[in-house]
């Protein structure tokens, strides 16, 4: 029963499976091997047009390189108060950009409000030296707290992102598990809406370690091989990450992998609805479920062998009765069984 | 005939079979597993010492958070005129230290002089700001061009680092080919020598994706957990870097490797030092091999399928006859196999 | 009437004059001469204790320098959320200390609330390395906002500096107004309430530029010589600083400067709260004045030569009427007349 | 007999006169106020085309922030080896550029050979992502010791800046030295012959605290106004730099003073080349001389008053007999007095 966190899965069998089978012969290293451009070519039919793509080790870096790739001097780049990389990334979107700075952006449910976005930007008159400049938009797809924006939500603020000339970048660490809910294709949820920028995770969704940071103009992404480079993340056997995304898209894997994880979420869901020892702390969109339990309920379902963690985010007050709730987080993956959902759920009573 | 590099081999496939033994369950991430803990017990036995060791995603973050680790401002760090990390890593090391410089010490066989060093360190008179402060120093074993430091060299800089109270980086990038060639403990490579950090490469020798950083003297690396995270180096599925050291350091097999690279140096230095159409730029000592030939020679030999890469560093001048002679650079792996020795030394005639 | 900023005034004739004077001859550079040291002695009686003190050009650089030395990786430091180095400087403190990052922490009348600052730190769980680390505190004295902490404020954010092991800061671009308003003396202000390092201005009380940064501990300086070399904020003829300073605290000038622009502040509040077009938005303890006036007085105000700037921090809600009230930010110096003031009040009606 | 540098004379009169005058009275800050705009318009006219211009206070600061406005990932400049953003600056260039580096040129006399720039530029192969990329290069002029780069040597390098399209960067610490060294004016020996950025330093010839930093073409100094501020070097009582600037260009009060520091260079170098115990290392062609000295004669000198510094360029030998002889350097300002300059030659004897 461990709903720890997507990244406590291991990777999927097929994936491993192509690691394995790409070990022997020699290729080209640092992203010049044939696998590597075939895979590039994969990801620009994915998003239907032709895009710069990246590949990097981690999701932090997939984040960082982003924003470093339209750096300004004195920049600022609003994202919501709760967002990953605001809160779980040690300050590297700030140091891969020297300092540019993440504006905190509040709204309901994870996600940014486009109101609060105007009147933060608003605090930064054009050519005003003191305050800094604003340099770009993140929104996080699904979002930390599994919830999802929609497509006219993404309008939203991409509305705003374009009044201002702002790039609009969405962290996609979930990419795939917010595609399948919403039913959309890759294009559909990025650059059709006013996306420019996308953090294109893989790892949490079944792959070891492959991320890809995807620009939908070129353009914008001239000087990330040398940001990339310079940021120690050209791994020189690029074609191992190459292999596991040739996996991963293989045959629509990733999506059924998606899917899965959802579903086991929703399996949970329903089960904490129905119980009397717990509530839903909001609805889960993707593969994360929220949920408020008595706190000694909490510790006997961990002794019982369920591994959550709490989560405290204390501005997005669920409403706890102090001293006796916990909220805490139950994440789904590919790998999560439903016998272990229903287990869970029956343990819970 | 592929020499280009050694990182166009592969993965080893006992490496790579480990990697999909270890893709099943479920396993704490950043590098909390159990695995995790299991191979850091592994490094302390390995260096016979409780060392402090943190696994990035190349060698180029290795050495970059090294030189993190020691962090002055105005700090310089001093290496090789062609070491690794001035000539390939794109500035990183500066970056990483928020613009430390590198300052370039010359030396035969692409080793630092004493001398030199001693001198380059002396015009940083202590606390004259105007110059900047010492750092660090920074040694390649092997180095960029195949040569290594002998016990006594390695002592000979530790004495000078230790004078200016500087910490002593060796770069291992092919530790294990050094290692081997000087029949060696890492012990006796390192700490007992007077190194302080190593680069600790596995990447290069038949992992895909293994990099440690080792530090004799945990308490330097109090910081380096934050560092690293805030570096982007923190890989989720720590576990899957901690099997392929868990491999590569099983039963010797790290050492057979580097042996087998370095006998296909052998080999090929011994069949290039026979040949009328090529001699040797100087000796190689570890798995890379120089070799001086005639332009029209090596344009057909590629022609032939044999892949290697011209190296021209205008400042080794190995004597070249100029528009006629080629410097160029082959390098063996642990893929190497005997026959395409043979046969690129055949072709050479 | 000129009631823009305190940074609109000139320099106060004694210290021109000085400047005139420590014009001739020659003196060693970069702080080496005797007038340099003489001051500092002359800093160590200030804070009756032996301190360090630094030099520097601007405000921002001395709030940057602050923060750069204590600088960790992953760090985080805690501001009020309309702090001077979180609103005006443009990213400053994070360019210097690499993207360490300033939380923006609530707090009524400008002032950062104990219970927020505790709540904001709890967040950052020891060695929890996804959210960074805990760096420093700074508090502004007086605050942006004109408003004091009083004594026993400083204590109590001094207490949880002491608990979590912080640096506690204070910005004192108006040290000298706070002091006298006080009655405190730099020491009673500072270190004996738990400040560790001060930003101690006097541009903005009459010199044209000469900012000091000031460690109560020494040993937290250490590497500040090269922090201050690297930020290209050692001024080479730095005599000229030094002799601003010299004319600045003989015979308690700047005392007696900050307490004419404190009383110019009282005469303007008086005036205001007599009025009938306009009221307080707080009460002014230092030397700005903030009310809230009809948008028409107030362009009117401005037509009939007022100078003054609309505030508009829309966190700092005072209560205005929508389309009809702005609030105004209103700043006397050691250069504001009397009857600048009384002219001010009269036009206000 | 002060020798030791031109930063240490004090200020000019007529400059501290100015300031003095400027003291009074109220004046829009950070560069905003009339007089800031008449310099600016100032400057336009003496470099004979529309310019951007900045104020800073330190030569340190102009230097950087001209490389930070060309600023890019990976980057590399090119500058003499003996540079002083090589040697004095302790690293605040690098700092400036985030890790930007700076690759050294050799060259006789204290400038770069075209020949060798080029070469290291050639290392650098357009798109390879190991080595960076070439940034920017810098000359000084004149001289760190005291030589000047005649028209044709500029337009030399300038050519090759052209070829590789790199901005050329003229520190210009003693721009006034060598103007008037050269019979040039400002436009013939900066943009006419191919230079793109000054920093026009006044400090060192009679101001205390007065740097420009020059943009032949503005729009590649867009992001200066945030670049600056974000450095700290936006000086809120800013008119006290353009007052110093207006008295210095006032009536050629500037290449006046600067002609006297050569003359009196000059009558040096005059008498050194006609001394029996002394003999020049090189030829001065601006403010600072470099001789030879016994060191039992050279102790004397400062003994008896004379105060200069030893200058030990390992690179540049001027063959010293080791352990007998040193080299000095003599710098002239405009307050050195001609007696001074006489009776250090009959010292010397």
């Amino acid at each position: 029963m461990n709903f720890a966190s997507d990244n406590w899965a291991g990777a999927h069998p097929a994936i491993s499976q192509r690691l394995l089978a790409a070990s022997a012969g020699f290729s080209a290293p640092y992203g010049a091997s044939a696998l590597d451009r075939k895979i590039e070519q994969q990801f620009n039919e994915l998003f239907e047009r032709e895009i710069a793509v990246y590949f990097v080790s981690t999701g932090t870096a997939a984040n960082s390189l982003a924003l470093a790739a339209v750096n300004r001097p004195g920049g600022v780049s609003f994202c919501h108060r709760e967002a990953h990389m605001l809160e779980d990334e040690c300050g590297a979107p700030e140091f891969f950009t020297h300092g540019a700075r993440l504006a905190p952006v509040d709204g309901d449910n994870g996600k940014i409000s486009p109101d609060n976005l105007q009147a933060e930007i608003e605090r930064f008159p054009p050519n005003f030296v003191h305050a800094g400049q604003p340099m770009a938009i993140s929104i996080t797809q699904a979002t930390e707290i599994g919830t999802l924006y929609q497509p006219e939500e993404i309008s939203a603020i991409a509305a705003i992102a374009k009044t201002y000339q702002l790039p609009l970048h969405m962290d996609g660490a979930r990419f795939a598990n917010a595609l399948v809910s919403l039913e959309l294709t890759p294009a559909e949820m990025s650059w059709k809406l006013g996306v420019d920028i996308v953090s294109f995770g893989a790892t949490k969704n079944g792959c070891w370690c492959a991320e890809a940071l995807v620009f939908m103009n070129p353009a914008q992404a001239k000087d990330l091989p040398f940001i990339r480079k310079r940021a120690a993340q050209l791994v020189s056997k690029s074609r191992f990450i190459a292999c596991q995304f040739e996996a991963y898209l293989d045959d629509g894997l990733w999506l059924n992998l998606a899917r899965h994880a959802n579903a086991m979420a929703a399996r949970l869901q329903n089960g904490i609805a129905n119980s009397k020892h717990a509530r839903l702390a909001w609805h889960a969109e993707a593969n994360e479920v929220f949920a408020v339990l008595d706190q000694r309920r909490a510790d006997r379902l961990q002794q019982q062998g369920a591994l959550f963690y709490p989560w405290n985010p204390p501005r997005a007050k669920p409403g706890l009765v102090a001293g006796q709730e916990v909220l805490v987080r139950l994440v789904t993956s590919f790998a999560t069984a439903a016998p272990q959902v229903d287990a869970f759920i029956e343990l819970l009573g």
